[in-house]
């Protein structure tokens, strides 16, 4: 018997017929010996609905009451679950997020949890029962209501599992789990049983949304086993463990786990600035504070006492990044601004090149055998990553993925 | 400077525009120097819409969870009331009823308050906010939630009044007021400036369904002041007040405040029963445990050692109640049972009529008057029905509303 905590996103409950497939789920797990606890989301459109009248009445509404509003879209689902598991004969129980007292800071529409209460809804389980649970909610000590920001249902489930002690926590969504890399680019792209924490923050980030970011990092730190898998495929999904525990294993770590690309990069270069302390600052520092996400950054120095920058950022920031670096130029005296919006970049993410070298040198080979041209280059312990043209996008991707032998 | 609670129902709050219509509505009360607290219903069509969601899943839904489900309905109007009123200038805040406490027992589906924690409310009155709260809905000692049943968005308002010792609690409704009778039947109808709440039950519970009868019981409990009126139309609607502060206000009580009637009326008889004690509650016993209501009852002693019985219910309820009563039949060897269904109640209700005898004959010359015949009598201190054909109601109700001059 094992203790789970269970999250549905919206589209996994939609519908009523949905909902009730998820209870058909549910009491499998039951039926196995389990406790099961369950996070649902909104039902799918419902936050949306909800949107649109706030925004009939306040083009910027007030967050404290747009979190009073939103929230009511779990609070739906978890009455229609606990009826439908009590029709097919499950005994069970919905609570909201003040119900189980999810505490949280007081940032409305991004709230962070700071513990659960864990007393009730362990009463509950031993009493037998389903305790389902509103996703993306919780309360302020003051008892104001609270939402999570995106992804919140995911965090609240993990969170629920780490105040539960839970053996595992599982993540329904419309993917059958974590792949080598998309397959819509390699269709040999194969799932992955085990992913660690750190490989999935990078493979996240790079725009693998399966999960997220937030979630992740809060299963990673309190050591919460988290399986991402289909709501409507059958299968074990991707299970994501620390690297201590996947050590445990006693299997061999691939080198590689995965390659995650990103079409939304632009490059902006700033030539023949001042080869001086500072100037790294005195360019992106301006970007950042106009809120601006700055990715990777190289400077080239010159010879002749002037050096060169190069940086990136979303393609839908380039614009006005481009227009506060055009003011940077002019009080520097750089020679000259260039921008680049036909780039993408490729990661390879694997624990497994910390202890191999040349890993980075048989990717560049086998870029450079399908005569692709590297733009820049960055690296982190678990991650090398290339800028390329957008068009050599597929061929680099199925190039490496054959070449690291991903698909077997 | 006034403290004001205000209620307004799911007709008033029904879309994006009649919230704003609200706020405007709330508006002017704050610019006139008054506190307010606002309770609101959900948006109209929005209960229904989550119960035919429940009823898809259970035919027979679980309580406690239905009321998790419709709770959600109000939550959404506080929410955007609140933007409505921030987004024309006037500082608001919204509950729900657990943030503010309104404590109830653990029935669900039709819990009662037993206690509000007026402390928050009257923080965020004193900081010149203004408060608005979900009706209808409450929370149990365990931290589960309740509704209070039909009209309970009125009961809760009229709570608020009494925790908050307001001076006023004001139910806007899509009637402007409390008349002599119903408008449609005698156009002359005048609505009323004072009504007593002893008078308010006797025309509440006989048809004119203005109010909940729960609200009216609190109000008159608490002897809050309670003013209906309209939320579309100007104009100082009807309050409801204590006999005692009527007197307070050195104004000539009228004999007769208002006529009601009722056409969901019918009749049942059962002749010839043995006369001994007892026999009554064999009679009625059977009918009240299968939860059908009882309206009027008469006993007629007959000269040969038995009785008749002549008793009014529902007409919905009819059928079942003849079923019931032939089986006692039976039993007590009745010699006959009859039915009839197309008979109505008329009522004069006022507190006048205590201390002024005449008024039931005069009532029963001006239907005799227009050859009406009366089938039955019933009476309390403040008012005295009679049961007529159905035909006869129209002119019952014109002849009598003339006659006792309310329409001056």
């Amino acid at each position: 018997m094992a203790l789970i905590v269970q999250k549905y996103g919206g589209t996994s409950v939609g519908n009523v017929e949905r909902i009730q497939n998820v209870a058909q789920k549910v009491r499998q797990f039951v039926a196995e010996g389990h406790q099961v606890v369950v996070t649902v989301s909104a039902m799918s459109g419902e936050t949306n609905r909800l949107t649109a009248l706030a925004n009939e009445i306040q083009s910027q509404p007030c967050k404290r009451e747009m979190d009073v509003l939103l929230t009511t879209g779990e609070q739906v689902t978890i009455a229609l679950l606990s009826m439908a598991l009590q029709e097919i004969g499950v005994s069970a129980v919905s609570y909201t997020g003040w119900q189980v007292a999810i505490r949280t800071n007081d940032i409305h529409s991004k709230a962070r949890i700071e513990g659960i209460d864990a007393e009730k809804i362990n009463h509950q389980l031993s009493d037998g029962k389903v305790v389902i649970v509103a996703g993306f909610q919780g309360v302020t000590d003051e008892g104001d209501i609270t939402t999570l920001g995106r992804g919140g249902s995911d965090t609240t489930a993990v969170a629920l599992a780490a105040a539960l002690k839970a053996d595992e926590c599982q993540i329904y969504t419309d993917v059958d789990g974590v792949y080598t890399t998309d397959p819509r680019v390699v269709p040999e792209a194969r799932r992955l049983d085990y992913v660690t924490f750190d490989e999935m923050l990078e493979l996240a980030s790079l725009g693998a949304k399966v999960l997220q970011i937030r979630s992740v990092e809060f299963a990673s730190k309190y050591k919460v086993p988290l399986r991402v898998l289909s709501s409507l495929k059958e299968g074990g999904g991707t299970l994501l463990i620390s690297e201590e525990d996947f050590e445990g294993l006693n299997m061999e770590k691939p080198l590689i786990s995965g390659i995650a690309f990103s079409r939304d990069e632009a490059k902006l270069m700033i030539l023949g600035v001042p080869d001086r302390p500072g100037v790294a600052f005195q360019i992106l520092g301006p970007i950042s504070d106009a809120n601006i996400e700055i990715d990777m950054i190289i400077q080239n120095q010159g010879v002749d006492g002037t050096t060169d920058f190069t940086f990136t950022v979303s393609r839908g920031d380039l614009r006005a990044a481009k227009a506060i670096l055009e003011e940077t130029a002019a009080t520097l005296g750089a020679r000259e601004i260039l921008c680049d919006d036909t780039i993408v970049k490729i990661s390879m993410v694997g624990v497994g090149m910390k202890s191999h070298s040349g890993i980075a040198s048989k990717m560049f080979k086998v870029l450079a055998e399908n005569e692709i041209n590297i733009q820049m280059i960055g690296t982190t312990e678990i991650k090398i990553s290339v800028v390329i043209h957008e068009s050599m996008l597929e061929t680099a991707v199925q190039a490496l993925h054959q070449a690291f032998e991903l698909d077997q």
